[in-house]
């Protein structure tokens, strides 16, 4: 059989909402040679990592780790390891996201209660509490940012709700954590997911999490529950159904008496550290304002163009641009000439979305002044070349022009 | 608050069953930049790496992709998407690793029958059969070669008695994938986890794993009686639990329709191709050859310096030498003056064995003649320190004997 060929990987400008570019510095990190996971320099490296981790996600948390596998495996383990057979859990969605966490809660046995809103709108915060007061689910679960509509929930009225009617607040902030401010114990969310290939620019592979007294007691409870029930029929009702993503069993492993569980993926934790270590000496505010430009700067060219932006203005998620297809345009033409001429990629959309808009993301390592420039620069080419009526050579000058008065954009 | 240290990771000689040292040419390809999960380029990389996953797996599998997790997350995936609430599974346990695949069986509702053997001894192959006959289970989950203890389990015979009984298959081969032969087809294996952080070299974080069209049919009737069913009781009866480990789910997303599921964890899949191509290019038969020659080294200075090996030496795991560790000694003070004197990773042991035996790993990359003396040199003068009685200078004349007579050793 012929020898396979030495991988080659292209250089591209990422603008899509992930996985995006990463700080070479990240990938430096990633190429030092791999530590035994009881080895103290390595441990002291997953300890490092929760301190960091709760400085990004703004929490008090003890708890505060990356599982071992992509953003749903995070969401995953926190659903799993909080939700038992039966469990109401209430599940406003207004993406696909939403639907994500609610195929998760249906697989765990629990009891769901979806409420949708139109995609492009988030929900009324005084809606969900009414919602909230009349299901008096276990766990109200919700995407704080849903890449496929663009917009952004606020959650502080609800987090504060769900305290006070004892409800566990779980929040998938999948695409929000170090792109926009996230505060996770300010807003009362007892268990919230990342991932890392996001705004924390580090390649796809671990879902950070945190998750607060409130969750480590039903994990708590759940282990000496089960250990203390004589039937084998019983006890498996109670037990968590996943090995591999048991919460208790996990905070075990990252807990000074290292009980063995997985072998920590070395080399994506490397990443990880350093990831968060660039995160907190570019500083969170000041990371937040320079998503916050870029993204002004990339709307103003859009618009310059004579593009428009889908869904509701007051909620955009500043990480995610969705800009409507113009009639009788083939969106995946467009995108496809974009990564052929220019090696630039935009993202597609998903369900009822299709076709209908492209999504471009600012988020990371790729949210950056020079792939804003060349985004709309490509963009723009490659509309004319699908004879796109736009207004030519208008988009980059509105962009620079944000570039320019930083503070009308911010 | 003060800013982070820089990542520093000190240069190890890893001994240990994983995770062990790396290949700096994966390094390499794992700093690639970031490629978008449906950039073609990335898409081909997927289908590069299911084609060099089934020759190193030996086998003609049309599936073959690894599952984003550490090796057990495969273990997971395979078992929760075979097994149902209620399907009998048996499971010859040789060691803490057929207790793994126990404890997941059990969490996935499985009535599961476990048969144990003393530790450092393996199963005879009539015997499981046996059970086989008695039990009639859906599922015989087997681990292939123990870490724990050493051993490696002959599975050929077993695999054709399930075969004719109709029983799935199932093997954790986590320890043995490109370090000595499994040979998934000719043994009848339905469906076979591996890991990459033992002897493909690759960091941890990924579990490839190959299932055949007999476990396909189950994965495809779960779906399609789950689809037909109007009751959501008994649907969610036959769903499979998991959704980030649902089979089905991810053979779309590894097929040409690319189904979303996940976002593919980019870095690690330019690892994971680059060792499997580092594997292929040194060639099956060679890497079994080097595996075996580097054991016998190790293995000849050991019992040179007058220490003695744990278990039964016919069915010795040729990756992993247990070595017993002298009447008297403190195991944990003998590594750890390794580990800061020389650098140099063995392994404790786990359970019964624990501060009874040392486990010395050989595997992929860490398994050279360059490694083996230096650990041999090392172990040499840290008993010396600890004022145990053994054949000074011995051992690692005995091990250049081996190398300097390799037709002797293989």
């Amino acid at each position: 059989m012929e020898p396979a060929n030495q991988l080659h990987v292209p250089i591209r400008t990422i603008m899509t909402p992930g996985p995006v570019e990463v700080d070479p510095r990240v990938l430096q990190a990633m190429s030092s040679s791999i530590l035994g996971q009881f080895d103290p320099n390595f441990t002291s490296i997953m300890n490092e990592t929760m301190v960091l981790l709760r400085r990004v996600l703004e929490t008090e948390n003890h708890w505060a780790f990356p599982v071992d596998g992509t953003s749903r495996a995070g969401i995953e383990a926190m659903l799993c390891s909080v939700i038992e057979e039966g469990d109401k859990v209430l599940i406003p969605s207004f993406g696909r996201f939403g639907g994500l966490l609610t195929e998760i809660a249906e697989r765990c046995g629990a009891d769901v209660y979806v409420t949708h809103c139109e995609w492009g709108q988030v929900f009324e915060p005084q809606d969900v509490i009414k919602q909230l007061k009349k299901i008096q689910p276990k766990v109200l679960a919700m995407v704080h940012g849903d890449t496929s509509t663009g917009r952004m929930q606020p959650l502080e009225e609800i987090g504060n709700a769900c305290r006070e009617l004892d409800v566990i607040f779980v929040v998938d902030a999948v695409a929000t954590v170090a792109g926009t401010p996230v505060k996770t114990d300010e807003w009362k969310i007892d268990g919230l997911i990342t991932g890392t290939q996001k705004c924390l620019s580090v390649p796809a592979g671990m879902a950070p999490l945190t998750y607060n007294h409130r969750i480590e007691e039903i994990l708590q409870e759940r282990k000496s529950i089960e250990r203390g029930l004589n039937s084998e029929k019983h006890r498996s009702s109670r037990r968590i159904r996943s090995n591999y993503f048991d919460l208790s069993q996990l905070q075990d492993y990252w807990s000074p008496t290292r009980l063995n569980h997985h072998t920590e993926a070395t080399t994506m934790l490397y990443g990880l550290y350093e990831g968060l270590r660039l995160i907190l000496e570019e500083g969170l505010e000041q990371r937040f304002q320079r998503h916050r430009l870029n993204e002004k700067a990339l709307v103003a060219g859009v618009q310059a163009m004579g593009l428009s932006l889908f869904g509701n203005e007051q909620w955009k998620l500043p990480t995610v641009t969705c800009v409507r297809i113009p009639e009788g345009v083939d969106g995946d033409s467009v995108r496809a000439m974009l990564l052929n001429e220019f090696a630039i990629e935009i993202a597609s959309s998903f369900g009822s979305l299709h076709g209908k808009i492209w999504r471009i993301g600012t988020m990371g390592y790729s949210c950056q002044k020079r792939n804003v420039l060349l985004t709309l620069a490509g963009l723009e080419a490659v509309l004319i070349r699908h004879k796109v009526n736009i207004h030519s050579g208008e988009a980059v000058q509105a962009a620079l022009d944000v570039y320019q008065n930083k503070s009308l954009a911010v």
